[in-house]
């Protein structure tokens, strides 16, 4: 039997199809999903988009896009958006290099009105698009949809409080509650959400009123007006979405968002409306396919799976496996704050991605998850810090970007002893350019009174943990990579880090490397090559810190070499050889060439992280070239004196 | 007659007046504040300050200050705090070099519980402090005081949302509501507020309950119950804070924040109640000085008036007066407008200081103020920008580090030509550290994708303004400092501006200075002392752009000196000066020595704009200064080989 889905390629396949096919569309759909993911090598998020087949058909269905635009939140429940809007046949390219992002982009389609990956973004977009339009006398629709997790975000709610005061736009806010961010969700607004939830008499009564109106068609505009006035009465008394009224939506809902046919009805009448429109959609994460439905967190962004039991299947391992970057960390905090009563910790949303679950476990007193809030978890982690305690604040490399303005105005200039443990910093891989941590070593560095740090491996990493929730002179940052690294923990133990200072891994002759975090490794396996290959005989230095730097040790190596290479997993302006430049400057050593390698002045796009680095030319291949012919085009008599 | 506050030095002093003196000590405090205010040379806000007098005598009356933590937001209104909190007799040194600072700080008194400046952060700090509270088993209260313009930055609403699911802090959040930030407020949340304003019914009816059990001490444990019950039987009917009961605060008011008596017995019993608590209190703004009453906007931080009339006092004038940067800015912009009906304009709240009044006058549909929303309008202008619309987005260099994800993620990366006009960068003066916009140059460097200006005249905003509005690869950002520059603008002419390139003022022979901004100025004021008092020739570039570099200029410099002197009004640590010594290393020039002059790598208090610039040593003479002694110190044949 031929399948619907074979002749949709694009919205205007859906449309002409007549309602009552698309709960079958839905479920072929699902299963085109359920399919890709459960092969091999597809890597990527799967619960939250199983979670809205029913709303993306609908919208597209309901809507014109691409005219009306349509804005996913964070983006990874926007898969049925790809596959319906021309992209099924590429979608094996799925996150793979030079294949279809992971996320919305703009470049991509011309469905994708808007670049997404970090949340609570959507309603400013499509507030912004919404207002273009009045302006421009342009007739469309804009929608955002964004999940109940996203809603916490203060961006989120600063886009409602302006759309809320604007009443001739065409905007419509989806919330796709479905109690889940990664982990479940937190907080106020979704403990309110729960209560709406459960409000069933309000909610039978008025999906009721909806259900009559829908049978009418076209609805005159006499009943409009009863309906709107039946809703206005209902709203003062116990309206559940009164939050978003009193905030200028008109809130419809809640409804269940896996009736596709029921989806359509109210979206045509939403379609009629004026102003701005908050519609209220109850689904579940995974919906569709068992196992996900039980362990939403689990199933967010799964392995290999078999789709007939769900099972895991363990990728096939090479030599001795690591443990990751972040349980190491999530370990040893644990470990510190055995001894340590002082030490706290805070996540914004990121239980089980900063590691930090056997913390929350152990210590639930201590243990802080503000949801997607990162602003907030920074200046909240100044008033623990004030206040005595010795507050770990585990928030992604790319995330703190999002609290900036805290980091310099709440801690730096205060000096607050915060530790920040910066997670997936550098090139993440397959989560692409709104995911890499490119930016942290420079944004951080120009901070005053930050100290900054980056561990060559775990243990490492255990050390700076311990000098940073000792040292209380003010913050201290800790980056490190996604996904795991060199070296097993040793338990217990905790390697001593000092101050600004370096450690010299390796003496040599020729040249000297500088390197930090990830870079050390591939920057001893370059010496190894050159060692071997060439004769030649390097000097690799683990920096351990950004800030201070090790100015003793930059001396010395300034007096012993006449060429240093950088190497670090960050981008090039303002890095770590930049530093080094200003350093020798400073300290008007001018005869020593450095060579500044890292991630060049552009956004980098999603592959394999060892894709990526060889895009950005740093594998120790690369790096021992590079190398190479700095030693050969420049030797010391063909140096420009000018 | 001895006056009361006369005896007053400590919230202990207070503490030991009968409730009934209050009144007269409010009376009291606001002459002070307005004899202070009208004193020649007094800067600073004003009005907030006059609205708050009576709310702060009643938090330090009934609450344990300084162990009870009080944090006030954004701090334009802690001037009555300041002087109730040890600080009357130095109140006279306020915002002056050395003396006092204009916000509150943590350095100066245990009183100030957290550095603010920036709007919004003031519940999340609290709920820090108040969390650390309960861990420690340390019993006492955190009070957030934040207006209700703050109350839209979307940190506040993470705090919220945060603070409202916590049931066993001691936290009181009131919300200062004044209907104003620095201009009026805008916004769905200030539709919400004006609403519950006039829902008298209630509130009367609310007050008198809380009237009733106020007159009983000490409350019984029943009547309490009782009163708690009528109270939730009202909650779900026609609360007016509904709002915020949805998000998990207990609601009280609105009450009168001018009736301390009142106020004071509101506390006592909120003393007694658990969990997160939102007082709203509604208070004018110049409260009792009828000319600030009047004309908030004005009097939010007025010049030196005559308290009797109310009148300013023009500051003498020396020489001819230059107009101020942001009226140019807001001049030109309108004049693009006119002949481009693309141009929209987006400000977060400061409609008056980014200058924008005539171009909101002018095109009232083409002007969007989203309220103290930083994030939201960068988003937003993005979401303008892809659909066909130029957005001139103007916020103040240090507010812009609240939306740097924003910068990144959705316009950077995106390549949305949108326009930052960034005001206030450089050192601001008296506001202090929270205000300095020291860093916009090095943290905008590093984004792929951004175009970077700085003007040195008014002339040149107008041409770069000109030529960012026709710039279509990507994001433009325009940075100029506060106050008054040079030249008078041509209204109707625009310099024409090239990408990337630079202009050299004049040619010279023994060294070169490149300068950006404010500093070009001071750069040719340093030349001229040393041509005529050394015989030094110096050739000054105005680099007019940051990213791109004018890299043929570079190269020509170069060749030409060996001693190159940068001068920036920007943070040293990847600044212009680091930018250009990654150029000359990239170019494998090495035989030149760079000086780089800017602000150095550490927060900078406050203090007149000249006084700063002698403390960072950017005066003409100090430059000139430092230039000779490069050139004496390090003349040619010293210069170090190694």
């Amino acid at each position: 039997m031929a399948k619907l889905f074979d002749k949709i390629n694009y919205p205007s396949d859906i449309r002409k199809l007549s309602k009552e096919k698309l709960p079958q569309l839905a479920k072929e759909v699902r299963q085109f999903l359920i399919d890709y993911k459960s092969q091999e090598s597809a890597t990527g998020h799967f619960g939250a988009g199983l979670g809205v087949v029913e709303l993306t058909i609908a919208i597209h269905y309901v809507f014109n896009t691409p005219k009306d635009r349509l804005v996913w939140d964070v983006g990874h429940q926007a898969y049925p958006h790809k596959i319906l809007t021309g992209r099924k046949n590429e979608f094996h390219t799925n996150r793979k290099y030079k294949g279809l992002a992971g996320f919305p982009k703009i470049a991509e389609s011309e469905y994708d009105t808007f670049g997404v990956g970090h949340a609570s973004t959507s309603i400013s977009a499509a507030l912004g698009y919404a207002c273009a339009g009045t302006i421009q006398d342009d007739d469309f629709h804009s929608i955002a949809v964004l999940g109940d997790g996203a809603m916490t975000g203060g961006i989120a709610f600063e886009g409602l409080n302006n759309a809320g005061a604007r009443k001739k736009e065409k905007l419509i806010v989806i919330l796709n509650d479905n109690k889940m961010s990664i982990s479940p969700n937190v907080g106020a607004l979704n403990n309110y959400l729960t209560d709406v939830m459960v409000s069933t008499p309000y909610r039978r009564l008025k999906d009721g009123i909806w259900d009559v109106a829908g049978t009418i068609k076209p609805i005159g505009e006499q009943l409009q007006k009863l309906v709107g006035r039946i809703e206005e009465g209902l709203k003062g008394l116990v309206s559940p979405g009164s939050l978003f009224e009193k905030l200028g939506f008109n809130y419809i809902g809640p409804i269940d968002g896996h009736d596709v046919i029921h989806l359509v009805e109210v979206l045509e009448h939403l379609k009629k409306m004026q102003g701005p429109i908050l519609l209220h959609t109850l689904t579940v994460k995974g919906k569709g396919f068992k196992f996900a439905e039980d362990d939403a967190v689990k199933w967010h962004a799964a392995g290999d799976f078999d789709p007939k039991t769900g099972k895991s299947i363990p990728k096939a391992k090479k030599g001795v496996s690591f443990p990751k970057y972040q349980d190491v960390f999530g370990e040893a905090i644990t470990e510190l704050a055995e001894k340590n009563e002082k030490i706290v910790a805070i996540t914004a949303a990121m239980l089980e991605g900063t590691g930090l679950k056997p913390f929350a476990a152990k210590f639930p007193e201590r243990f802080f998850d503000v949801g997607i809030a990162e602003q907030h978890a920074v200046t909240f982690s100044g008033g623990l810090g004030l206040q005595g305690l010795t507050p770990v604040c585990a928030i992604y490399s790319t995330f703190l970007q999002r609290a900036y303005d805290q980091l310099i105005h709440d801690i730096a200039l205060q000096k607050i002893p915060v530790v920040f443990a910066m997670d997936r910093s550098g090139l993440v891989g397959e989560d692409g350019p709104t995911h890499h941590g490119s930016f942290d070593l420079s944004y951080l560095r120009l901070i005053p009174n930050f100290v900054i740090m980056a561990p060559k491996d775990q243990d490492e990493l255990r050390g700076m943990l311990k000098f940073a929730t000792e040292y209380k002179e003010g913050p201290t940052a800790i980056r490190y990579p996604r996904g795991s690294a060199l070296g097993i923990p040793k338990v217990g133990e905790f390697p001593e880090i000092k101050l600004g200072k370096s450690e010299t891994l390796q003496e040599g002759s020729d040249i000297a490397i500088l390197a930090i975090g990830s870079t050390v490794a591939w920057s001893l396996k370059a010496a190894e090559i050159l060692e071997t290959e060439n004769g030649i005989s390097c000097e690799v230095v683990n920096l351990r810190f950004v800030k201070p730097l090790d100015s003793e040790m930059l001396l010395r190596v300034a007096k012993k070499f006449d060429k240093i290479v950088t190497v670090e997993e960050n981008s090039i302006p303002g890095g770590v050889g930049s530093a080094v430049l200003e350093f020798l400057m400073e300290n008007r050593i001018q005869n020593v060439e450095v060579e500044r390698l890292g991630i060049p002045d552009r956004f980098i796009d999603h592959g394999s992280p060892k894709e990526l680095q060889k895009e950005i030319g740093l594998t120790p291949k690369q790096i021992a070239e590079k190398i190479k012919n700095l030693l050969k085009v420049s030797s010391k008599d063909k140096k420009i004196v000018a």
